[in-house]
Formats: C-alpha cells, sequence, structure tokens
C-alpha cells in the first residue's frame, strides 16, 4: 500500500453499502453524530468535544454540520463531504438547528431518518435536543456503521497489519527498558518517546495523525496489580521476580493492533512457569479454534473447557477477545454469549487470561486475521517462556 | 493538603447533596452510568469500555454493578459503595439485568429514577436496553452530577493547583526542548517521559493514577496548523520563524489543569509581535472582566469588543473559555449563549484567540480560580514575549 490512509474510493462504497441499508429499511438518509462513525464514512476525523458534529448522508449528498474551530479541516478535498456547514461556537450557536436545517435540504426531514445517536453525546458539559425533538421525520436508531465495521477491507487490513510491525518494536524496547526499581508509567513514557522517531522515519509523510494521542501506546503493570486487567496502577515500582503484562498498540492510518504479553522480571517461580505455560497453551487453543464459519462462541467455550480441565476456570475475569480496528475495542466478541459465526475479514484480539490474586495476571494478546481459509496471526513477537524473562 | 485525593468525607457530601436534589424533584433515588459522575459520587473509577458500570443511590446505600474484572477494584474499602454485584462479562451476562435487579433490591424500580443517561454508553460495541425499558420506574435524565461538578470544593482546588505546579514544569521542558527540524511529537513524548519522573517523585506514593494515560500530557503544534485549533497534526516539522502553540495538562487526583502559550521559533516578525500583544491583551482583558456575579456572557462580551476594536475579530474560532476539572471542558462556558453568573469556586480556563490562515494561531491559556473577592490565576508560565521565544 503506497498511501497510509483509505481511499476516497473506499469512503464512496461505504457510503453506497450505509445507504442502501438505510433504504433497505425504508430510511431516506442517515445522520451520524458518532465522531468514528463520521470519519469511517466520510475520512474526515475530528477531536469529539461538547461541540457537535453531525454527518448527512442521502444519495444526492454528503453534509457537515461542524464547529468553526473544524471549518478547513472539514472542507479538505479528500474527504467526502460535498458541503459543511458552519456555526460558530457551543452553547452561543444552535448546533442542533443546523443539524435540522441541514436534513431539510437534504430532503429528509419529513421522512424517515436512520441515525447511530439521537443527538450528540452529553460529553464535556454539552446538553441538547435530540434531532428527533426537531424534526417531523420518523428518527430511529440503527446500527449499520458499527455493523459495517465489524469486516474489514484489504486496506484496513494492511493499516492493522503495519501497525502490527510498529507493536513489535515497542515491545522489545519495553523488554529492553524494563529494569527492577524504576516505576512502569516512567519506563512506558520513555519507550513511547523512543519509539515514534523511528515509526515516523520509516513510515515517512504518509503518516497522518488522527487524534492527539502518541501513536506508540506501549504500557503495562507490575507485580500484583497484573491480577486486575483493568488497572491503572503503572507506579508501583518493578520487582525481581514480578508478573509483568504489557499492552502495546500502536495505530497508523486510524487502525489499532494489540500485543500484549506475560513477561516475569529476572526468574519465574514453578508457580509462574506452570500457570504460564497454561495461558501460552490456551491461546493456541484458541487460535486454533478461530475460523471462518465457526461460531463466535465456539472460541470461548474451547477456552473454557481446557481451563476447567486444568483447574483455573475460576482465575478468569473476561472473554477471549474483541474484533478490533478504529476503536482498541469493536463487536463481535470471542463470548460464549455472542451469536453468529467468525467471517473472513475480522480481526480478533486472542486474549484468553486468568489472574491468580497473589501471583498476578497470565495473559497473552495477539492480533488474528480471520482469512478464506483460517487466520493469519499479525502480530508475532515472542510467545515463549525463554523469551519473556526480562 | 497531605492526601492527593478527594477524602470519604467529601463523597458522602456529595452524595447527601445528590439525593436532596433528586428527592426535591420527587425521585426514589438515582442510577448513574457515566464514568466520570461515578466516580465523583463513589470515588470509584474505572475504564470505561463496552461493559456497563452502574452506580445506584439511595439514602439507605449505594450500590454498584461491574464486570469481574473491576470487582476487587470496585470492593476497596476507600470509595462509597456498600454492595457490589458483579457479572462475569459483556455480551454473554446481562449487565442491564442485573442493573434492574439493583433498582429492586434499592426498592425504587417502581418509583421515579433520576439517570445521568437512560443506560450504558454505545461505546466499543456495546448494544443493550435502556433502563427505562427495564423497569416499570419512571426513569428520567437528569444533569445533578453535572451541575454538581461545575463549582469545585476546596480539595478539588488544591488538586488542580497542585497539578498547575506540573504544567510550569512541563512547559519548561517543551521550551527547552524545541528544536527547527525536529517533529512535535518527538518533542512532546520525550518531554512527557522526562516530566513523570519528577512528578512522582516528588508527589510521592501518595499519587494514585486513575486513568491510564501519562498523567503529563504536553502537546504542540507548529507552523501553518496552529491556525486550526484542533488540528491532530503533530508530524510537520518545526522550522525556524513558526508560531507554536502548546496544550499542557497534568492530571493531579484525577483532575487536571490547562496551561498553553503562543512561542515563536528563534524569532518574531512585526506581524507576529503585533498580533501576539493583542491576543495578551485580549487574555488579560478577560480575566479583568472575571469576578463572582459578573454574567458568563460579559467575559465574551469584553473580549470581541476588544477584538473588534483591533480588527480581529473575523480571525477568531471559539469561546473565551470553558470550566474545567476532572474533564479538560466542562460547563459553564465563557461564551455570550452562556446564561447566569460566574460562582466563586468555578475556574475557568481563559483563552481566547485568533488564527490567521497563513500566519497561524495566538493564544494563551491559563486556568483561573473564581474567589469570593475576584480571581486568582493558578497557572503562572511566563506570558511575556521577551519569554517565549524558543
Amino acid at each position: 500500500m503506497t498511501g497510509l490512509t483509505i481511499p476516497e474510493t473506499t469512503h464512496r462504497d461505504r457510503k453506497r453499502e450505509l445507504l442502501d441499508r438505510a433504504d433497505a429499511d425504508g430510511y431516506d438518509g442517515v445522520v451520524l453524530f458518532g465522531s468514528l462513525n463520521i470519519h469511517y464514512v466520510s475520512g474526515m476525523y475530528h477531536l469529539a468535544t461538547e461541540r457537535p458534529v453531525a454527518l448527512g448522508v442521502t444519495d444526492e449528498r454528503v453534509e457537515a454540520v461542524v464547529p468553526r474551530l473544524e471549518q478547513e479541516h472539514a472542507s479538505r478535498d479528500d474527504f467526502l463531504i460535498d458541503d459543511v456547514t458552519t456555526y460558530f461556537e457551543y452553547p452561543q450557536s444552535d448546533p442542533m438547528g443546523r443539524v435540522a436545517e441541514m436534513c431539510d435540504r437534504l430532503e429528509i426531514a419529513d421522512g424517515a431518518i436512520a441515525v447511530d445517536l439521537d443527538g450528540s453525546p452529553a460529553r464535556n458539559g454539552y446538553t441538547g435536543p435530540s434531532l428527533s425533538e426537531l424534526v417531523a421525520a420518523d428518527v430511529s436508531v440503527e446500527e449499520y456503521v458499527t455493523e459495517m465495521r465489524e469486516t474489514k477491507s484489504d486496506h484496513e487490513i494492511e493499516l492493522i497489519r503495519e501497525a502490527s510491525v510498529w507493536a513489535n518494536l515497542g515491545h522489545q524496547l519495553l523488554q529492553d527498558r524494563i529494569e527492577v526499581g524504576r516505576r512502569p508509567i516512567e519506563v512506558r513514557a520513555e519507550v513511547e518517546a523512543e519509539a515514534v522517531k523511528p515509526m515516523l522515519d520509516a513510515l515517512g509523510d504518509r503518516y497522518e495523525m488522527r487524534s492527539w494521542a502518541n501513536p506508540m501506546q506501549c504500557l503495562f503493570t507490575t507485580g500484583e496489580v497484573t491480577a486486575l486487567p483493568h488497572s491503572m496502577n503503572q507506579t508501583n515500582r518493578i520487582e525481581r521476580g514480578d508478573n509483568v503484562v504489557t499492552i502495546v498498540k500502536p495505530t497508523v492510518g486510524g487502525y489499532t493492533t494489540e500485543l500484549e504479553r506475560t513477561m516475569f522480571v529476572d526468574e519465574a517461580s514453578d508457580a509462574q512457569r506452570t500457570y504460564f505455560e497454561i495461558m501460552k497453551e490456551s491461546q493456541e487453543i484458541a487460535i486454533d479454534a478461530i475460523g471462518p464459519g465457526v461460531e463466535y462462541a465456539a472460541v470461548e467455550e474451547a477456552v473454557v473447557d481446557y481451563y476447567e480441565e486444568q483447574g483455573v476456570a475460576e482465575y478468569a475475569q473476561h472473554h477471549v477477545g474483541h474484533n478490533i480496528g478504529m476503536e482498541g475495542h469493536e463487536r463481535p466478541f470471542l463470548d460464549v454469549g455472542q451469536a453468529g459465526e467468525i467471517q473472513p475479514g475480522e480481526l480478533f484480539t486472542v486474549e484468553p487470561g486468568f489472574y491468580l490474586p497473589d501471583l498476578g495476571g497470565f495473559r497473552h494478546s495477539d492480533t488474528v486475521l480471520v482469512t478464506d481459509n483460517g487466520t493469519e496471526t499479525l502480530t508475532y513477537y515472542p510467545r515463549d517462556l525463554g523469551r519473556l524473562i526480562v
């Protein structure tokens, strides 16, 4: 891929599919308020704040309503937007009034409108009317874009594949820099600083940031807090014998990947080694279980069966994994409650894990692409204990 | 303040005020789904994902519903939660069913319930029923917590004051490290890595991370893209003569501050100097205009009058500022459309600015506390041109 971005032809295809879905359900058009949904359909990204941003989509045209500070950006030629309406500012302007007027211009204000959200989210102190309060149309929430985002195109897959290359660099630097006595947040911040330069030097001017965050995210926790998979604690100092659980997720072209490893500091006890091997085997079982046409539920079932056999089922705290793309977590989930069958073009984090209150967490995560015939694991950092003693 | 956190007595006071507000409107209890609102009332913070988290609040007790991976954390003694109900995982579990059962136990399921959101947000692929679909009670969205968060307590002010100290360090390091030819993202990442260690060394073990993000956020843009106040572009290389616009916002105890400066690389042209002085004067006018009992709108009006006099009004892209606290942007806003009067205990970013397509952006931002008698500016990095040539 020569460009690190989704081409405009893809945005045209996405628009077509969105409208086909809406038309099949009897809608006259679509209005989107979710920032990533707007990005997905038009290419236009923005910082989501209290200021509403909306995209109106019909066969004839695509219009956007944006605050003044997004005007020039939203008007870029490479976004699939025919016309940008600007309001000055919230709360002094009436952003939702502008959205209702856009519906009038699009000739959908008296018909039936599909929305992703019925108005702009109550974020950063924002409050305002729903769209359904402002237009005569029947306004209904539909999950078309969320559904479309489940299966990735070849371009999207290439971006996630590229992100996985940089995940490997980030993880190697983490492993190189972890040191007894230091705080995880310090090591992490150094690694993120060290990793972003070669990433940008290699990817060149094609790389376009779509968020304020550093595109290299390389965090980890250490010791007992690894038993809490979503612990925020990155200040407990690294000690000899600790479990370390990493979370590395770079972003390329607006798409992210996920690479996580369980490591041990200096040495691993017999118990740590035993649990590590059970965890590692469970990930292999999960990856082997994945394939096109397999039920999502079957993957977690295979892991649970193995965990029960090994006597660790009571220590599990979450399902096997989730789809990934523009967001770090997307549907569908590798979960016994997820209906349906795995499709080619879906990507899953495969991260069965368990957590022992005194020892800590045991979890690897890799990003696995579902192909027509099986799977391809896009992240490739070593998984063996011998390579994961820091 | 010896602890860098909000004490449990404050959470009890917040619970009392929340219930007083709800009771006055005829509600039997409150259910919160917003992660920061839950944090504000109970002290319990968590990573917001597709997995619903809810807090139920009545006179008798406070209950939480959380996914398995938050169970131990949510059960911490220092959070104002009497009982934690755990569901295993989404989508296999029925989280909203557990929330409805919580309403039963709290004896509010048949009454009237105030909520911040009617269900869990459609985030990371989540979809699920609203609370109003699951309980017989009248469920209404009320903004009690958002309103309570507008005015800060002495403890909250101390945390924002402390964050402002570290903003100064971050900004000084940015100014020291900015160099022609480098990319902003690289400089920024180095500064964030360099700044977080002394911050944690100084604040000590009292510092508790409540988010995965680095508590030091020190970003900036350079050159023409500074004319777009929310540009994500941190890859255009720094050039001699550039406008640089910074955004520094550390977090302490879950509260953030904001420090922003316009700087010039190596030299400033006559035009840059002229516009800088207009911007700087406009910030002084805004700060002078703020005080208890003054209308929010009057502050922006004072700036607009001055901008019109100086011939730069057409280049403005946003209002003067916003409240700040747990979120970087909170209501109320220093905006001509904001009804009401400024109150002691509110904090505002004061950041009038304007943006010239060819030259770039001109904006300082300081965090200003409203006192009983006037204001105190908590951020204190130099504002003069002579100190802001890199």
